[in-house]
């Protein structure tokens, strides 16, 4: 889908909320809107035929003209408050606003900038419009995603086959090899911090890499991603450190636990389920093997220009899942002390089957 | 100075303001108030003496305790809501919130909070009033500033003494290389994304790294910082790529011209000085030899907990330089289509001259 026709889905979708215009100001949505992403910008949209306006300040003019060749571009370093301003000398009525996204230092200098003309134009509070949009990921955003997570499989198998997961490295050491993998398959950067925790480490939750270092016996919890033209990818895959060649009984007990309750999350995927319900799908199994005290946060989450988007997908989610957007699922049981797992993928929401973009076996691999 | 020094800074700030409590929720000011890292959290300080309370939710129990022993800490998803109602519970009168951070709806949710327990609370704006706290550092955090050049200094060095600066590599190579060696050095993570820019890219000043190829003949502009415990560096030098080991005029000219705008910026650094002055002391010599146009941004800003923090030092700063505060000198002459110079330092403003804290060697190397 072009920029010029996500700017037409935000129209319609103003147009039937009786708004004259949007004011876009959260930078990722005015790269989304627009494909522009310098760090200072906003995005005027009108319901009506009329032109969209980007504004962003001088450092930015040429990046502007050659990220967004088909629209207007005025350069002002107070982006919103220009835009307003302009809104209202555009007789806009009804200017929404994104109220989930401007201070409210910023919302006084919109409201200064509207009563300068007179104040016939009404701010109007209009948040998670364009987050809503942005849950259905077209295909260009797909193709992004899926190489995302490409880069990500191949970091992680590449990883692998130099035996770079082995007892004696520290977890900082696996990060950094990681990283740099990921950066070697395609990735432009990591999608967040990547998180290795080895042994009584993998119970935390999102532990930060120490170095503290791999020993036999371990449970390694890798949860990390790549980056690629602003699309994130999420995945988190759990290895044993087999002291000969083995796993504990009770590694093997919650890893199958995790992966059979990972299975049902998947499967739970489809179009017009609702959200808590997939999260119970998964959460059920976990719960009844006695676990569902140590599964402590939700089963996933969208992934798009953000790493964390709508859906959320939790125990009190509200709402349904639509056909095209990405999400993680990822139950996990951290057993305080000892160790935990999680294993997490992310996929594509489509018909009866989503399509699985983080393809690493899941399969308890002993190391 | 200990966290709670720093409360007993804010304590008598808002008491002196007229505010009986303050509500602190931007995540920085929560770190620099308490220590907690998390990426939930608010923190309530009352003007009196009544202990602060930390709100961070589940997932940040254990790591709440150990980063702020000394508070007590309430556990609560929706932290900011929760600490206003908090506050009235506490017949705070004056509770002021930090209106450059909080969002609209942010504010929506502290209204109601208050409003469901009488409304006897007023919630007073309260902008900027930690960040002008964190302006003038303390001993412990220069200390950590040092650490963040140092690591930043010895990643250079080394990036020199390997010839990692030569013709035939690409931006993308050298930047990985020198983030890579600022981690081997002791930094935590990079400040920020790595500017390596050769040739015509080095007249961008905030270009990202490319597959382009350092040539012969190229400035090469490197622009990149290392973070240690939260604290950031800052540092950018500018190399020739030489041919037959010479430098072009023109190359010599701008070269000298910058190196002698920072000398002149940074001897301007004095505590007590406007900060518009001490941008016009560097920019009226590149003024004078005719490239003020080509020198489009200010001159510094200051560095600690965040990259970019106060005092913003340009030509329309108001305010003046303090004693203590962390600042960069960093002027730059762009020529578009051939090349550009920065030249940039960390420095702590202190008495007559400023302490340099980034010290690679700012003489022009031609390699």
């Amino acid at each position: 889908m072009t920029y010029s026709q996500r700017r037409y889905n935000l129209k319609a979708h103003i147009g039937g909320s009786g708004l004259d215009a949007m004011l876009v100001t959260d930078l990722v949505n005015v790269r989304y809107l627009s494909g522009f992403t310098g760090s200072n910008g906003a995005l005027l949209v009108f319901a009506d035929d009329r032109a969209p306006v980007l504004a962003t300040d001088g450092r930015y003019r040429t990046q502007a003209a050659e990220q967004a060749p088909d629209l207007e571009v005025a350069i002002e370093r107070a982006v919103g408050r220009y835009l307003a301003g302009w809104a209202a000398d555009a007789d806009v009525g009804k200017l929404g606003f994104e109220s989930n996204a401007v201070t409210v230092d910023g919302f006084d200098a919109l409201t200064c900038a509207v009563e300068e003309r007179g104040g016939a134009t009404e701010l109007v509070r209009a948040a998670g419009t364009v987050e809503a949009l942005r849950e259905v990921k077209d295909a260009g955003e797909v193709a992004l995603l899926r190489l995302a997570c490409e880069a990500a499989d191949a970091a992680l198998t590449d990883l692998m086959a130099r035996g770079g997961l082995r007892a004696g490295r520290s977890e900082r050491e696996v990060s950094r090899e990681l990283d740099s993998l990921m950066l070697d398959h395609g990735a432009d950067a990591v999608s967040f911090e990547t998180i290795v925790a080895a042994g009584p480490n993998s119970a935390i939750p999102h532990h930060r890499p120490t170095d503290a270092v791999l020993e036999d016996g371990d449970f390694v919890k890798i949860d990390f991603g790549a980056l690629v033209a602003g699309y994130h990818s999420d995945m988190t895959r759990t290895f044993v450190l087999g002291k000969a060649g083995k796993a504990a009984a009770w590694q093997l007990e919650i890893y199958q636990l995790v992966a059979e309750a990972q299975r049902a999350g998947r499967e739970a995927l489809k179009p017009g389920a609702g959200l808590r319900d997939v999260d119970a799908a998964a959460r059920r199994l976990i719960a009844d093997a006695g676990y569902g005290e140590q599964f402590g946060h939700g089963l996933g989450h969208g992934v798009g220009l953000e790493i964390h988007e709508a859906p959320g997908i939790g125990a009190t989610s509200a709402g349904t899942l639509l056909a095209g957007s990405v999400v993680t699922v990822e139950p996990g049981v951290y057993l305080p002390g000892r160790g935990g797992v999680r294993i997490e993928d992310t996929l594509v929401v489509a018909g009866e089957n989503p399509e699985l973009l983080t393809r690493f076996p899941k399969e308890l691999a002993i190391l």
